[in-house]
């Protein structure tokens, strides 16, 4: 359907005006921060853990905020805070929750004052016992669908929500970037084109969800002349606990250590263009259709 | 993700072989539908009430099952009902409840054996005090994202799951076609790639997922040799109350007629072809882009 919604966006397109579109001279709070503040949200483990550690062993300056459902019981982030206490800072946040997402933007908001880079790391394929990605159709179960959609499509999208205003200040001090950076993980199978194999519905859905939902919030902020850019990653076959269960068939070669797969993400990242807005990247940089 | 889902397709693929991948002589009590069974799943309104009208209309010995909330408040269909007593049959489906969609499989396998096709025509935008589509990202509710997912991705692909069985017949007898047709009623601002204004997130994103669970459906169809040919169909913005709230901006020509959609859908139907499975279809029959 092609109903207009031009006329809605332009009746809120004057709230935006509030922000500066360029980047102002920086506020004295956001002075301290001059090297840059990162959200790694889903921080506990796997692709997500590894990307709050590059984060903050890249830029010596920069900060970085790791989320995660129960930062106490991640081992990983322990370990990190230990090494970079003053440059780390670590926030409960759940999907699940919006509460929970709105208390992390206001701690962010009143710590650093704003986010040049977002990471939605998060997302669920199977859980023992719980959910399993289906075979085939016969196999498919409305709790499944549904839950997969909160954790892997809706709750990414809320935390790019509730951190959007932090966002508006735009790229990284310290970085060669004009712009932040919304970077969602994705992933390969949620690409309808590319579908081949068919199977894993629940995921699939649920991640193809998560593109058009980046792409609709990469339209508005393009619309709003907002610098930021939204884009949709995909990390390749990562060997993290949420492969585990299927690496079976899967090559060596093909089978991405977590420190070369965000090594690559991260290059993506720094090198961003305002044209990349919307898009969903390969870990190697090639576009993924949709 | 690229892992593997070949070698669980395999270990399911026996299962498909108890039922003929080519056209069985017809059983007895499918002699007696021979001219064809359709069902349309949110028949109660709009372009599936219009469905309903056009196929009992067009072949005068095709039978129509036809399946909404409560089929008895639709005064749509019990003027159909008393104009085609013997050729219509209402059943009570709410895409909600799987039960209820279970319930329907087992009353058609009964009264008819089979199905020769399938139109998923049932689809949420708007709920006066309850569903808004979206104007902005700060407008994003959970809510919304949830229901309409459930209502417009999970509820059809569930029709779908448990008339699967009943559509491995094939092709309407008494038409062209060699295959079953399940199509589904998407709609263009579900593409992703053709996302241009932004805005009706919760909308967009569960047609999205529609059109990955859809595409998903087909490869399997196609892997297992199923007579079944499953679609995506555009029926351009047409006059209905899904849509009337949003007409404002719709210049006259571009607001169809559920008449002048319905036929045209009738024709890509009709004239689906084996390598169109999988496909999204506008109105004029063109392809949209995921
Ligand atoms: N690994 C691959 O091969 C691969 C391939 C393609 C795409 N991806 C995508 O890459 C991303 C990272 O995957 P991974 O391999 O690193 O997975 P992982 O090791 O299983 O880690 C998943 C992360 O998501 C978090 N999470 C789960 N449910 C959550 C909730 N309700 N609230 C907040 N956080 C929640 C987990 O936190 P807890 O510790 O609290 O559970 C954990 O931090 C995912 O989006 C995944 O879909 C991975
Ligand atoms: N009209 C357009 O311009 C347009 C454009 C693009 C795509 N589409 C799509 O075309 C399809 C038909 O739209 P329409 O314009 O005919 O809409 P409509 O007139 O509002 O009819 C919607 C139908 O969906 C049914 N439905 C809603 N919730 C249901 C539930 N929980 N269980 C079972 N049925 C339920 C309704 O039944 P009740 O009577 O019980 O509510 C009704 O039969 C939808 O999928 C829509 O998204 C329409």
């Amino acid at each position: 359907m092609q109903l207009s919604t031009q006329n809605s966006f332009m009746a809120s397109s004057r709230a935006t005006r509030v922000l500066s579109l360029t980047r102002r001279p920086f506020s004295s709070s956001s002075l301290k921060f001059d090297a840059g503040v990162s959200m790694v949200q889903g921080a506990s483990r796997g692709i997500g853990l590894e990307f709050v550690k590059q984060l903050l062993e890249k830029n010596d300056k920069g900060h970085v905020v790791a989320t995660c459902r129960n930062p106490d019981a991640s081992t990983g982030l322990a370990h990190l805070k230990h090494q970079f206490p003053d440059r780390l800072k670590l926030l409960p946040l759940d999907l699940t929750l919006e509460t929970s997402i709105q208390a992390s933007a206001s701690s962010v908001k009143e710590t650093y004052g704003h986010l040049n880079l977002l990471v939605n790391a998060s997302g669920i394929l199977s859980i023992p016992q719980v959910l399993q990605p289906e075979t085939s159709l016969n196999k498919l179960e409305k709790s499944a669908l549904m839950l997969t959609y909160e954790i892997n499509a809706v709750g990414p999208i809320l935390v790019i929500k509730h951190m959007w205003p932090l966002l508006k200040v735009g790229g990284g001090f310290g970085t060669e970037r004009s712009t932040a950076v919304v970077a969602s993980l994705s992933a390969r199978v949620g690409s309808i084109g590319d579908n081949h194999l068919g199977g894993w519905h629940s995921y699939r859905s649920s991640k193809t969800a998560l593109n058009q939902l980046s792409k609709t919030a990469a339209v508005e902020f393009a619309r709003k002349k907002d610098p930021i850019v939204c884009i949709l990653l995909h990390p390749g076959t990562v060997d993290t606990d949420l492969s585990k269960p299927f690496q079976k068939n899967v090559p060596k070669e093909k089978l991405f250590s977590k420190e070369f797969s965000v090594q690559k993400l991260l290059s993506i990242i720094d090198n961003v263009k305002s044209n990349d807005n919307g898009k969903f990247f390969a870990w190697d940089g090639q576009e993924i259709p949709w």
